[in-house]
């Protein structure tokens, strides 16, 4: 199968739990509901949910295990989105091509819709239902550490204090470890974790060294795309440029950096070689250098 | 001992394990971790934590395996304090006597310090080393429901939310069991099950009588409060008022509500009352009934 159909199949997946999940019969309290689902149900990739669900499947574990990982980990994703467009932070009015969630449904409901899925996201991992209480106390200190204030947070922290005289290269690669990479690497580590492997040293260590250089890939793929594509391609402001955020451009010409992608891509492929059945992973990797949004 | 003592003893204990946890040695991320601790350190009553901790020690619990969660309860509260101070929600420019959070280290790291504050609390209690995973993870599934878009996220919304025509007497009372009843009904849930109290339905039932009730009178004196009280006295801007918020004083008199109050402290005392050593815990709930801030 190919990997986009593959992709779609599993994003299908993840859509059902979250669907369910996200049901609220309050009326009361419906419109922080709607600013929720809004936001999650805006037709992103679902790459951390797919990363989880691949390395679940690698190792051999069941797809119902890994789904409700899959869900929180697109909340918390969903969040950070949500918080990160808001005026105060990079001020974005459009995300997938639509409105942001403080632009449909006003900053107050968009503070609280992300802090409810930031919260939701660690009640669904720690509640699934066909983990052990073990497994999912596990799952939920790898999502609390990657999105944390020493994770995707701290990410958000250097972001906000980039505006340094002379950025550093390590200062780059850094803020993306940390407010990217974090979260992805969680995604491969929870389908190793759903799958039983975690005391598994070799499987932790492939989907570790996998993430990092796909996430490393996908943000230097990101700047690409910024760079040359213009504010309708992409579905996004052009905000980053016009805040002067710091990217790989500020440091190598968009040839390098592209180059510098494929050694990352050529890494994750790297790390999963040893393991049978490792082709939809590679597809992936492969998938995620070429995409054109 | 005299309870505001036994109170004080257990503040430090919590801030004594707050001070540890908060402690941040990378200098890329200190302004991020400087306002989650000023925050955390703005010298709250600390009544969740003391909750937690006198609940466990009614059900003869060790004290170092409940300060974890006392821990990541107060920083849920502070991080609650934190976005609710935001300009788009409440826009209150002091809390406790001292500039907010944002006014302090400004809008976009106020944000994000109430979300590493709220992440992190995930990890406090995932991570507490004293308990067994499964009470730990147990204890995060509470938290997450009593913080979350079912509980005082909800009533958050609800608050937003409340400029009706004719607000209900029922429509208060469901926003304060959210907004504020939640989390501290969670606070003695969590002290029964540093217990191991947490199979036994008259503990789990007699702590949540005596939360909801001391949660509810605890919320009336607060509108009593800041009813009677002038700006400098409380220490918070006198905005509730400003904005018109729904008290209890919409429904009846200050003498009629300070009754409603001591009724729902006589209630939680009731609720211990089978259980040897509720001193102390009687003690708190006629202490928060009488305070004058």
């Amino acid at each position: 199968m190919e990997i986009q159909k593959v992709l779609e199949t599993m994003a299908e997946k993840t859509d059902q739990v979250l669907a369910k999940a996200l049901s609220c019969q309050d009326p009361d309290i419906l419109p922080l509901w709607d600013a929720m689902r809004y936001s999650v149900q805006g037709g992103g990739k679902r790459i951390r949910p797919a990363l989880a669900q691949l390395f679940c499947r690698l190792f051999g574990g069941s797809e119902e295990k890994v789904l409700p990982y899959a869900a929180a980990l697109e909340c918390i994703h969903t969040y950070s989105l949500i918080h990160d467009d808001l005026p105060c932070m990079d001020d974005d009015d459009l995300r997938r091509g639509r409105p942001s969630c403080h632009k449909q449904f006003g900053e107050a409901r968009a503070v609280l819709a992300g802090d409810g899925l930031l919260t939701y996201a660690f009640e669904l991992a720690a509640s699934n239902p066909y983990a052990t209480a073990s497994d999912n106390n596990r799952a939920v200190i790898l999502l609390a550490q990657a999105a944390g204030p020493l994770g995707m947070v701290a990410g958000q922290e250097m972001d906000l204090a980039e505006k340094q005289p002379t950025p550093a290269f390590e200062w780059l690669l850094k803020t993306h470890r940390l407010k990217t990479g974090a979260m992805i690497r969680c995604a491969a580590l929870l389908g190793v974790l759903a799958a039983g492997k975690y005391d598994d040293a070799q499987a932790v260590a492939a989907a570790t060294a996998y993430a990092d250089a796909v996430g490393l890939a996908f943000q230097i793929i990101d700047d690409l795309l910024d760079y040359t594509e213009s504010e309708a391609d992409t579905g996004k402001s052009a905000s980053d440029e016009a805040n002067d955020k710091l990217t790989f451009l500020r440091f190598m010409s968009p040839g390098d950096a592209f180059d510098f992608a494929v050694c990352q891509t050529v890494e994750a492929m790297r790390a999963i070689l040893p393991f049978e059945g490792n082709d939809q992973l590679t597809c992936l990797a492969r998938y995620l250098l070429l995409r054109t949004k």
